[in-house]
């Protein structure tokens, strides 16, 4: 990072590009084929995923199955109660977790199924769409496995690890993983979701916001970079999550 | 309970009168004035209170407040996928916990407030309504205690610790706190609420439905007093969770 | 009942265990092919039955039939206008129909069909959902009867007769089918449905609500008792407004 | 009416331009300040009237009242389940219905408050929406003399008397008041609405519709004409049915 | 008309039985089978049609096909900001669009497909209804005509040519296609639409309203009279705008 | 651009990094304040901007105004029938709009209002988002300008100009301002809003998503580069379209 950065006192000497604790619970809940909460700091996101037989009206025939994700928060998971009813900032983030958990997955070895991994979170502290994503991508690889394992999905479909991170500018300073004092600061905003494939470490999805003040091509790169540096650690945390899984030996 | 009763065989040698594993995790997450993690064996519900500074329009000018919940049970908590879509049943249950959340709770001592208690299920393994209205009790005793000490409400508006059980009939056997299973093949499916004020220990809500076979007065008894004899034991969990606050100590 | 009960007066000299005038009109309206209009003093309840040749998905492939109810509140019934959209506790009664309505039914015999009971409360004067399920059980049998009469149903569904009454506390009085006057001043309020097969009468479904006090196993036992005692009379009003039909002979 | 017209044989030898036997029942139902059961043959609907003391807010700061209607079949009205969501032909009725009767009343003398008319079709066989207006200016009739008596409204607010009826080509007959079947089997259909002033009598609404033939001049008048001729009656049943009421002495 | 009318002043001089400038553009969009952008003066409608190779349930197993309209009017149309979400007043006109444009169509040569004819107002003048269903006759015959061209469908659907006008009494002056000005004031307010089969006009609807006054036969007259000798322009009108289509060549 | 990048042949001889024929029509329709027509390409946008006196709930007493926008595609706006119930891609389109419109206004300036821009696609053929940000920028800067003008607001609200545009990767080739069919094959899809204060161009908004291929930093800048060098071009466009304005002189 740009050591001219100035620089921004986080809680509890919290470095500029420093993630918050981030743990990974697999198999939180007994029912569902694939579960895990995912904390970082105090955002917790419940992450499950259930399997139907069928697929969208819009795939019939095509032979594949589909990915898809929900999102909602509990409404004691905010500062104040957050009501049971969509807005748009829900489907919003719906669009961008599934998008993303589908880009790391081969459909056309899911049979015709649906995969709905739904991220429920029980606690905000910003950053709750890049951590439902990181958590989901688990379940959905413990789910798969499973049905890997027990032979109704024949040859493994995922193709790459998918894992995300929020980026911001908050009084000038580039920081990574942003808690929800940071965020409500923030002059700008950035949400940034990578795969690993092997070596090769890429975008999946980039959505940067102005919120108080635009940015430029330095700001712009300073914090793609930023949260491109984060990704190593945060695919290891998936990866010790998921230890004994085949599914992901080669990703 | 009646001796002559046949023995139906319970899971883990658990005996017809012995409830599962009861535990109440407080302030379980941080942002609401109370909440409650409540663990019936592997049925987890998560209660959390919420308070607005206003009250339905029923009650404008009536200077009192006002005890509701909300119930619902996430995608991954059962079987197969929950819809996030709420049913006859949610409503149906809502209004089982929010009646017997208010019947402990002096209102005209809330001030124009609403206290909504807010039930999501974790994880569902039969009994999540009654298992919600005990936790649920404990989420609102802590979020009024809080009032209370910071002067927001003058006077204790709780007048009576609140608790609920299941009971049911399965295979001519009466059994205590029933899991998904036994609940699958119960002929007859009892929720009991009940209340204690000192010594006194009294019903507030009692749901009992014929199933798969009708029954008699003298089960209805034989369920009721099942019920009732269970309720020293969550009392004190409850008790035991809010060990330190003053405000149930004369209850 | 208990002699040492506190007297609360009744309009018009109703003594404490006393049913309002009860009638049940059959055939009320001509399409359906099985309808019933039954009071319990002023409270009116249009019970029509539909027949549709399909079963909720939940049923494909189970080879049986579905009973199911509907409940409503026509905007002129009540003292103020009741909006026509559907509240929760429209949907906790319609389960409670529903539920009670299908406890008397052989489904096996019912062919891949969905029988409807609708319940349009035309005029409310307390206890709507009992005297629905009272009337509702006419018009099914009726209904019934005609299938089975012109062949579309082979054998005989009811396995018995259901009627349901509200028992409630007002002023210490126990009271049998309570009027709105007395329903909103009763410390506690209770909904019973009981079954006839033969001999035999039986609970279906107890629903006791403390609205203002607390109740103990004698004022339970003394409610429940109080129901039991209405139920003949109950049951020989539906088989007089029955009675040229052999479908309930044997019950 | 033509007499060179073909002559369509109707149930039980009634005549062309012969209405169905006509009644009218007021205060059917105690609560409301006004109700009628108006039956035109084998069509019944229920009409009860309720106040609110608001308007909508299109009105705030109006100085006036308002006038609506709302209409529903009841499921068990119908050959078929009529289900409880409204569809477009509902609004379109109540669109009607609400024009007409607010036709016949001066806003500006209710206050502010809203009237609502509300149309229940217990029974359908043809003709529901003018059987409602017809029945609903009855119950309107008996709300606003109820609130001219006890003071709430000063002046009589009714300046005409309102009806409706249908008329219809069938087989190239011109027939009046049709029937479910003849309806069914019409050509054009139209429904006539039409206000009585003293000895005026003019329309309110004409809607005139090709069923299965379009139609000329001579027809429209052919039709209006019918309808035209069939209006005293029912003003005189609608004045007898409120016979000892001062409200419509002058109209 | 009359001569002895009052003559209300019109806007630019134009006279009570005048058009607005008319005109309509076809194809105004690319991608549906066919599309016509409606302008009577300042009330521009764009009607699209498109074809779904399906039918409404009620249809199922009767060989033939459906045409059904939507009205819709965007945000800013109107002279406030017009909700998004639809009114009674959309669906009344929607029906009102449908049954006009299905009494063209011999229904059992479109095959087992549904025509949907979207008639949005862009802005909006007096009148939207009558223009959508001048501009949607055009819109759909153009979508035939290319279903027929590919041999789709067989035989020509299309029976006969439809338009619409509005006319209405203000100041006691019959005015023909009245704009928004004149509408919001006019006593009696009809719609009327009309079908062209060789040289025979008739009616297919007809609606007349007393907004401000009721309406005696002669007015009645007046207005439809008024409505039917504008027809023959509207006709022509379409005519041209389909001018190289045989579809339309034989009505 | 990298000369080393490989050549994807585009319809019409169109340059990788050539916009399609851009133009804007302002005041489109009558009614609104503000109101603009663009057109890139065949994408056709029309944006109406709508002003209520009031705010929405969170800003009561913040004592500024809130700029917020609606998208909707009209039916037959797309290949196939687009319905007219919203989706989670309109609502993640809108608050993409809202923001990036919300971004170049000074909200303390707008009064206690909520100006709402409505961007109706009435022809869609790719970028339709950016194309309703560019056109909905002259629609609201003619709002504000004649609320300017009439005194209602009393000092320039307007802090920038605003537009957008989408870039994509297509066969390794980075595409400017995508057509439907370009955008289908994209491997990388990215939508980019900008804003210009004097000499500063900066980024607003920058979604990109990876569509069937991920991306490097390298393909981020190359295609965030692509966007800002049309940028120029698109703000010249909004400028002409609002010559004789001086709400923007100083932009």
């Amino acid at each position: 990072m740009n050591p001219s950065n100035p620089v921004y006192k986080r809680q509890a000497d919290r470095l500029q590009d420093q993630m918050r604790s981030v743990s990974i619970e697999t198999d939180y809940v007994r029912h569902p084929p694939g579960s895990a909460l995912v904390r970082f700091g105090d955002t917790w996101v419940l992450c499950t995923v259930s399997v139907e037989e069928r697929v969208p009206p819009f795939l019939l025939g095509a032979h594949k199955g589909w990915v898809t994700a929900e999102y909602n928060m509990l409404p004691g998971s905010g500062t104040s109660r957050v009501s049971r009813v969509p807005t748009g900032r829900t489907k919003e983030i719906e669009r961008l977790i599934s998008r993303s958990l589908r880009a790391c997955v081969d459909l056309s070895r899911l049979g015709t199924r649906t995969f709905t991994v739904d991220c429920d979170v029980l606690q905000a502290d910003g950053g709750t769409r890049t951590a439902a994503i990181t958590g989901g991508f688990v379940a959905l690889a413990l789910a798969l496995s499973r049905y890997l394992e027990k032979g109704s999905i024949l040859k493994n479909p995922l193709t790459k690890m998918v894992a995300g991170v929020s980026v911001g500018l908050v009084q000038g300073s580039a920081l990574l993983d942003l808690n929800y004092e940071e965020d409500s600061q923030a002059d700008v905003d950035m949400n940034v979701v990578m795969s690993k494939q092997g070596d090769l470490v890429k975008f999946i999805e980039i959505q940067g916001t102005a919120e108080k003040q635009d940015f430029d091509r330095d700001q712009l790169l300073a914090l793609s970079d930023l949260a491109a540096l984060a990704m190593p650690s945060l695919f290891a945390c998936q990866r010790q999550a998921l230890s004994s899984r085949s599914i992901i030996k080669n990703l």
